[in-house]
């Protein structure tokens, strides 16, 4: 799927030069969407970083809903691809597998500027059920579909305890979500920051040896 | 520590039966912070909820961050309290103590009306940090201190394997997070609901497993 075009407009400005093309609206949308938040961005705000005006916007989204589900896909979907190509080509097991697929969605976080999409998502998605629902399809699911894979893999395979597979799939992923809360809403604020590098790989241990049919021989 | 009073004003006229008390006043903000937010509640509102004038309102609190801190209070000292109790009586295991922690702050998010103060807290703490501040030191931190007392029990007495202390017990929290993150923001717009019940019941299996110094004699 090709986002990086719009979809309804043929849009032929953009083989002209020194036309501002829709990667770099795209771009400047990501940024101040996840600086101000849905509600605060402004299109012409996008525009100026963009290097155009509020009219070429327009020209390429419809809405601003539209360019924010454009903006996300562009960010996400390389994202959900590599997890999908991940799952898709590996040939070892099941533990090892929801082990590279934790630290590739935790790498994902940490080195994009996504943190502030991860607020706005966390924040703004309830007063929006349209921005929710489209999240919730084109994203969470299709991230929840993989790790449910992963870990009924893990369960046939007789690697993993037959707990709910669904459920699990949610269970592995919270402490993610508690981390770009954090960031968001404590880190700023108290004394000592949470060393997020050890929170993550502690939350590992524990999936990991909390799913596993025994941790018995496991060093910690 | 009486949270029932103001402790600036000595205010006698709560002793008037047909004045509006306290108690009334915080239980009317709690609700309205809750459904609306913080930017959006209007001491007028709470105090025409509570039956009262917004001077009266006033008269006991000094501001809008002042009523807030007491409603907050109000809500959430009772559970602490009962939490530290837990901790302190228990005379078993650190496992069962830890199982037990977790089923009473579920309890706690479930059969309260807090979820809207929780979604207060994830998605307006960013923009005031005095809020954050307050229910970082008067309630998390408290709260994680108490887990990390049992953690670190169940590591001194051999029960959990040895685990970085402070970090598990952010993880073995961060699915409770999940579920008022996921009611608030992508519960109304998902086709089918996420059983909570079960989602909590895997997560109770997960985190107890993962700490285990041993599982293999577990049943799921």
């Amino acid at each position: 799927m090709n986002t990086r075009f719009p979809e309804r407009k043929p849009a032929p400005r953009w083989r002209r030069r020194k036309d501002t093309r829709p990667a770099e609206i795209l771009a400047a949308a990501l940024e101040i969407f996840g600086e101000r938040g849905y509600d605060a961005t402004r299109l012409e705000d996008v525009g100026r970083r963009a290097g155009c005006t509020k009219g070429t916007v327009f020209l390429y989204y419809e809405s601003k809903s539209e360019l924010f589900k454009a903006a996300v896909r562009e960010a996400m979907l390389p994202q959900l691809r590599e997890t999908e190509k991940l799952v898709d080509e590996h040939r070892g097991g099941a533990r090892e597998l929801l082990e590279s697929l934790l630290r590739m969605r935790w790498d994902h976080m940490e080195r994009t500027r996504l943190s502030g999409l991860v607020r706005l998502l966390l924040t703004e998605t309830g007063k929006y059920p349209e921005l929710a629902r489209f999240y919730n399809e084109e994203f969470i699911d299709k991230n929840q579909t993989l790790l449910r894979r992963v870990i009924q893999k893990g369960v046939d395979g007789g690697e993993f305890r037959a707990v709910d597979v669904a459920q699990a799939a949610r269970v592995v992923v919270s402490p993610l979500l508690f981390a770009a809360v954090w960031r968001h809403s404590f880190d700023q604020v108290v004394p000592a920051p949470v060393p997020l590098e050890l929170y993550f790989e502690t939350s590992i241990q524990i999936m990991l040896a909390g799913l596993a049919t025994s941790n018995v021989h496991q060093t910690v």
